[in-house]
């Protein structure tokens, strides 16, 4: 788990302080050996996560418990191992997940409330519900989801992803976008969350969905909600 | 509201950034008048807030809603003025308040979670939940509460308060302290809070409730819970 606020992201940086650069000095700490953790993949700057999901290799003579108090000992708070396991030789925490389950947050509420300041969207104002279930209902599936991606130096082999599941459920003021797919472009739950609070908010509808999705191409019609509302919920193995 | 982490406190200090001293600050930039802001009462640094309650003297020609909009427009955003009411002259935050409720949070979970690390008392292990009931009922009514309180420079008139409600619950691995009351001494909410978690680890029992609520004097048998567990949660007029 971790609260992504005062990182530049996952990924190790040449200058910032990331996730994956605390684990590996806490390991370091830990089992005396400068080795790299491997995510099951990125999350940028400001994204959290309850459930992400790293493999490194060390020294078999840590049993799964004293793993987790060592290195969460060595970390700060807002990062935490919740759990250890023993692994297979073959498992590769980013090339053995089958799904991933994403959630954004965002907060209708009128004044945000500060203890949830780092973990909403703050919207401000209630949504229409049901449109975002209709647009969102039209994304599940296989599709190219190349126009709701954000370009990264690398480009990717394909774009074509498949969400298994995508709902929209509201709870107090809050309402959840809770996405689960076989994989996730650069920035697609983000564009997919900015897109739903827009026809959420009547500014887009269920025909814009439509046409950005067969456009197979990403435009200003998709907008990326911010950073903060969006955890990286469970990685399925 | 307030999450209370970065500041000293409610109350306005010489040199420290305080809550008060951010709302005095916030409202004469939208008003324009140097003046002071009333609290129901002082929280201490790192105690959060989801009900304090304020007055403040300004000019009538600001409505309600406008208030609450140009206040939160120059707070930052761990302070949210919620609502404002416009109340006759003889209203006082602190001495119409007939009832305050506070929450004091403790998390027994293994690893704490770092999106709660600021607003829980990460105990990371069980309670007994029935034994900390039958204490807590022996604190509920008139009592002389000198024994859960902190001395302060200016030492109160009496320590007889009156505790209305005091009920522990449980919702998944956080355990709540709601306490009801006419008044609270200084530091007592944390130190009935220090106290209930000693006798849910099995520190303490019924009888230590008992001879430390009589004793009428703070000794070492009780300690004080962590300012971050604890929300000033309600004010009743």
């Amino acid at each position: 788990m971790y609260d992504g606020t005062n990182y530049a992201g996952w990924q190790v940086q040449p200058t910032q302080i990331t996730v994956q650069s605390s684990l590996e000095a806490a390991v370091e700490k830990l089992c005396g050996i400068n080795t790299r953790v491997f995510g099951s993949g990125r999350t940028d700057a400001g994204v959290h996560a309850k459930g992400q999901v790293f493999h490194v290799d060390i020294p078999t003579k840590f049993n799964e418990s004293k793993f987790v108090q060592g290195i969460n000992s060595y970390l700060a708070s807002d990062i935490r191992v919740c759990r250890a396991v023993i692994v297979k030789d073959d498992f590769d925490a980013r090339f053995s997940a089958r799904r991933k389950e994403y959630r954004y947050f965002i907060s209708t509420a009128d004044v945000a409330d500060p203890e949830k300041r780092l973990y909403r969207y703050h919207l401000g104002a209630d949504v229409d519900l049901e449109a975002m279930r209709k647009s969102a209902s039209l994304l599940i599936g296989e599709h190219d989801f190349v126009s709701f991606a954000a370009n990264r130096n690398q480009p990717e082999k394909t774009t074509v992803r498949t969400i298994y599941s995508l709902d929209v459920s509201k709870r107090g003021t809050d309402v959840c976008l809770k996405v689960s797919g076989n994989g996730f472009l650069y920035k697609m739950v983000r564009s997919l969350a900015g897109h739903l609070v827009e026809v959420g908010q009547g500014k887009r509808n269920l025909r814009d969905t439509k046409e950005i999705l067969s456009a197979k191409k990403r435009t200003r019609l998709v907008v990326t909600a911010p950073a903060q509302g969006l955890f990286l919920w469970k990685v399925s193995y």
